[in-house]
């Protein structure tokens, strides 16, 4: 695998390292960790790398990758710049024939999101978007039991990530995450929306196996100064006939990664909470609450759950095994040649994210309409 | 105290009258059970009542008691009917005299509200609504701190009353409650949002100290064959400029009572869930979560929180308690002759009660109007 | 009812009186609050008893009571004054021919204790302690479910009741209850063990439905200056060949009220926390851990839990209706004229108040004995 | 590093490896993964390693390693055999030069244990012990604040861990791991109580920074036919003066890996559960329940908590990430040739090891002793 980005001082960089070290099949050969070429090779270097395969540009990282004889040369590539770049370099390895891993969201502006769809079908490489927290063992095991049919028909669904790291004023000047985040050049058409309510949306889809279909929604810069929404909320419709409320906000004091979903079926059901990730709660009426924990062995979940358990029931796991499930997919993806047909894979699809776009763009502009309802589809054919 | 309403079976009017006995200032020396005298009769001899002060109607009550010398006859009356009636036995009693303390909501339609409100700006008489979550002891201590600034500026406010016991079809059909209450000739011009979604509103209100001045709804009826909505959502704005989440369902299986609420301002937000009462969540941005308990003698308790809780932390008070708590604050003013000037009151008033039936109405007209922001200002006014 | 003891500023009293009425098959008639006539007949009158009820003595009550005609006097007497005058107070009570209500424990002494089981016998009257967390219905829930063999044989017990309200020097030179509560000379022969250590081990034997056989303990006085335990530990053994611990301390700090009980049998176990009473949790390997909740009309609650239950699921309920529980089964029993046999009673029993007794007495020669195992059987012929 | 166990199918020798992994410091050289020199080659090969580095047993493996050039030999020897080969394989591997790591518990005997003390003492080399749970951040925040005074004097500490893996007659018939863990000659003396009840015992020694003095223990086996003890409990002294109970069993039905540590002082009480172990809930008398979570950058998290926090606030850290910490400890003292003096090393030493194995031979005598309370020191002397 090659990266593009996450040089020194990028969290998210160094977490896609980790996780995908973690899975045992993928190997981190070759990186262009900064546009400054020493800085590249600097930290390259640090990270084990022969320095002539740290690079000073995608494009130079590419074309000399191409130049290496097929068994030692890269297979894939990680992208973990700001959003705004991703449909750029995407675009470019996938078609000089690489298969992409690419982190949340897909894009920063909707039309650069459909340029990568474009390059997806044009070029039939694997295309995953690391929405983490899909890769918890009971977010899908959720998931399996929603497919199921346990909760019966979805009736209601309330989904919320909120955080507090933008909370104060001068929280945009300091690092230089919150900075890109919270500037519409670089971030996109959304800030918090984008950034966050993506996970959280991507979730409901994630776990219910619907699409939304419409939005209403308000976006609002709550601190003075914010250019781009730090704030929101929206109610929407799935496909299958449900109702929904999303809430995403990086001003809320208090919540750390506070993302939290609650799915409501004919049935029963089902409640996940990312900061204690290892137990799912079901409920149905007139029986008492079942917790259900995480866990290798454990005889009640679902075998995809399963699969993805790194240790016995009552040994906790976290994001980073996570963030590991979604590369441990995309490796066996990687190295079947395509994803296996008929099964969900165990990543975010170029379907998922353009729907997260689409989610976006209809957000805001619903949100510029008195919150009018907005439907999603061809949405990018609407200003 | 005489009741009206509350015969052989109703469970409100059972919890109405345990709770008057526990203040200990509370008397129920007259009733108007049933419409059927003898009813009537034989529900007050189980009561203790002596049979003359047993009446077949609220007029017949108030007359006859009126006639009783005054330091025999009610001082107040407790109305435990369908909202439907509220409006005419509340009215009747003001004008009679009496104090009055009515089951929530306010009324079935806002035309009867509003001549509820016009009455006690006559007559001058108390009148107290029984939003029960309210008489909390946390409740009433998140109050005190949002109004002591603990919370700073409120930014986001997220409540929610789910519950499941009419999630299926044939729900609406067995018990004398779930009738009246899906049935919107008796019930008014909401189902869930009036029965449940009312005291989600009013927490939001009674906690922030604010009033909402916008909605954009979406009531739904779920359940084939219903009338009225059994589920809802909507966005709101308060006026302190705020954005908020409500929504209210009694189909969502598996929530029992689940009234929650989280608000978040922009220093700390707090979080309670009725069906652990006796806890209160504060959390604060890099700080530690701060569980605070209820229970007499506990320091860092407000004293308005401190006044109604009956016993020593951790010795837990429920939902009867809390509705003592209200019909205890009653007692105190119809004792003083009036609300005390510059306190809450333990209870919610008319503007409390006026302030949801305009909600719910606002609620309506959105929800017909594709979800338009509507404000509640003036919505009597409006078709 | 009569009550003794329970004056001005007595909290046991209070709650006493507050469960009795909460039944609303009890009225408090008589008393003799205090050992001052005046005081006495003042906080009567506060209570709204006639003058020539409140009495300065129980003898002069007992007297007087006799001397009224039958349907007049009181029936029974509910004794709340210090442990160390249980004994006689109770004697005279039942020799006088009035069933007892006394608060627990039973006695200062085992000794006491023992000419109190021997009215018992004697008199044939009513004599119920008042335990008061067995009076929740989940812990009653509980003990229905190890009943039925649900937990298979009991395999290993841990219970702890930990405080802090004495965890400091000066705490037991400040109210009433900490100074007679830690002079051994009112208290009687242990200090936290005998005041809360009694609940935890009634508790032990009310959900087990087993009786304790032996005990190896250590009490110790941790704080300087303490004549007596202010903390305890114990192993001990019960009559089903399972295995226990059990700890009682007031002097840990940042415990409020924590009693807190786990049972594993051979197939599940049960855990309930009696500052979180509505929820008991039940776990059976490779099945998820089941919440079970309390509330009228649940399907899955025993008979003997839903008897108790006052409101529907999802309305909380507390201590003092836990309280009033043993109130109302002591109640029933009265007007049936002895109880039921063939049902466990609603409340603490002579047997339940011996055996904790027994238990005191033991693990006080335990603790003096290096903590040998000692048998409860005829530990009151051993020194 | 080399690994000495952990082939084909064996659970803790694939976390031994994979939290070495996470390290980024650590690489696998050598292993005599399995006594068959085949299968130990096959599964070295699954692992990556080089044929000629994977060896039929250790002294193969520490003689060949030891004739490579130093920049290429293995530099330390990770040991995850049962019980009873650790001191043989322990003692060879450090007098051949090698630093250890080893799983718990330290030897399957005392006499074995004194063994591995000496051979540490004479060759100066380093020994660490992976008793996994306290590499956890917040069980590091627990000792820096016990350490750091906050809990005031320790009074009483509850240690308990429960399983129910072993809970059927028929479980020690199944699984490798099952059976010899099971079976006295290869387990050592204790069975529970050596696997996890050293565990639960080496984490209050942990967090309290104290050493327990004395025990009175009772150990059983409860299920039909077990040679060994499966259910075990104890009354323990710290030489601060604390009091303690520890409990430790594999037939608590319902307990899946519950370890579970509350340490009560004179000022506040700490509370920790390793199946959430990114809480640490912090208790004082009169004040609200402080609850602190795990994460990079958190303000209020000790230096030593936040140094092995590899992820922000919200992201959740597991088992895995905890022995990695011990690892990461590891590599860190074996690269600076020796363990840092003056702070506390990141995992369990030689002492640490020793005061755990004279505690299960205390615990033993004394359960045969009729739980005599036994002191430690000179345990090895007595019989």
């Amino acid at each position: 695998m090659g990266m593009v980005g996450g040089g020194q001082g990028a969290f998210i960089g160094a977490i896609h390292r980790l996780a995908a070290g973690i899975t045992g099949e993928i190997a981190l050969v070759a990186g262009a960790f900064s546009r400054d070429g020493d800085a590249s090779r600097a930290f390259g270097a640090e990270l084990g790398l022969s320095p002539e395969r740290s690079y000073a540009s995608y494009t130079e990282m590419f074309g000399a990758e191409l130049a290496l004889p097929e068994d030692i040369r890269m297979q894939c590539v990680s992208i973990v710049t700001p959003n705004d770049s991703h449909a750029d370099i995407a675009c470019s390895a996938m078609k000089a024939g690489f298969d992409v891993i690419c982190d949340k969201p897909l894009a920063g502006v909707l039309e650069d999101a459909l340029r990568i769809e474009e390059a997806v079908k044009e070029t039939g490489r694997l295309f995953a978007l690391t929405q983490t927290y899909t890769g918890y063992p009971m977010a899908i095991e959720a998931r399996e039991r929603i497919a199921a049919g346990e909760l019966g028909e979805i009736r209601r669904v309330a989904v919320s990530y909120l955080q507090d790291w933008l909370s104060r004023e001068d929280d945009t000047k300091g690092s230089k995450q919150a900075s890109w985040r919270s500037d519409p050049a670089r971030s996109g058409e959304s800030g918090a929306f984008a950034d966050i309510g993506t996970h959280a949306y991507n979730m409901v889809e994630f776990m219910t196996g619907e699409r939304v279909t419409d939005v209403a929604a308000e976006l609002r810069a709550v601190l003075p100064g914010r250019a781009i929404d730090d704030d929101g909320m929206a109610m929407f419709r799935l496909d299958g006939g449900a109702a929904g409320l999303i809430s995403a906000s990086q001003v809320c004091s208090g919540a750390i990664n506070a993302l939290r979903i609650e799915i409501y079926g004919s049935k029963a059901s089902l409640h996940w909470f990312q900061e204690e990730p290892n137990t799912l709660s079901l409920k149905r009426r007139g029986e008492p609450e079942m917790v259900l924990r995480s866990g290798a062995g454990t005889p009640y979940l679902s075998d995809a759950a399963l699969a993805v358990c790194r240790t016995p029931g009552g040994h906790p796991e976290g994001y980073i095994e996570a963030f590991a499930n979604l590369y441990a997919a995309f490796a066996g993806d990687v190295r079947d040649g395509g994803k296996r047909p008929g099964t969900p894979p165990g990543y975010a699809t170029i379907e998922d994210g353009m729907s997260a776009m689409r989610f976006i763009r209809a957000a805001n502009i619903s949100s510029k309409n008195n919150s009018a309802w907005t439907p999603l589809a061809g949405i990018e054919n609407q200003s």
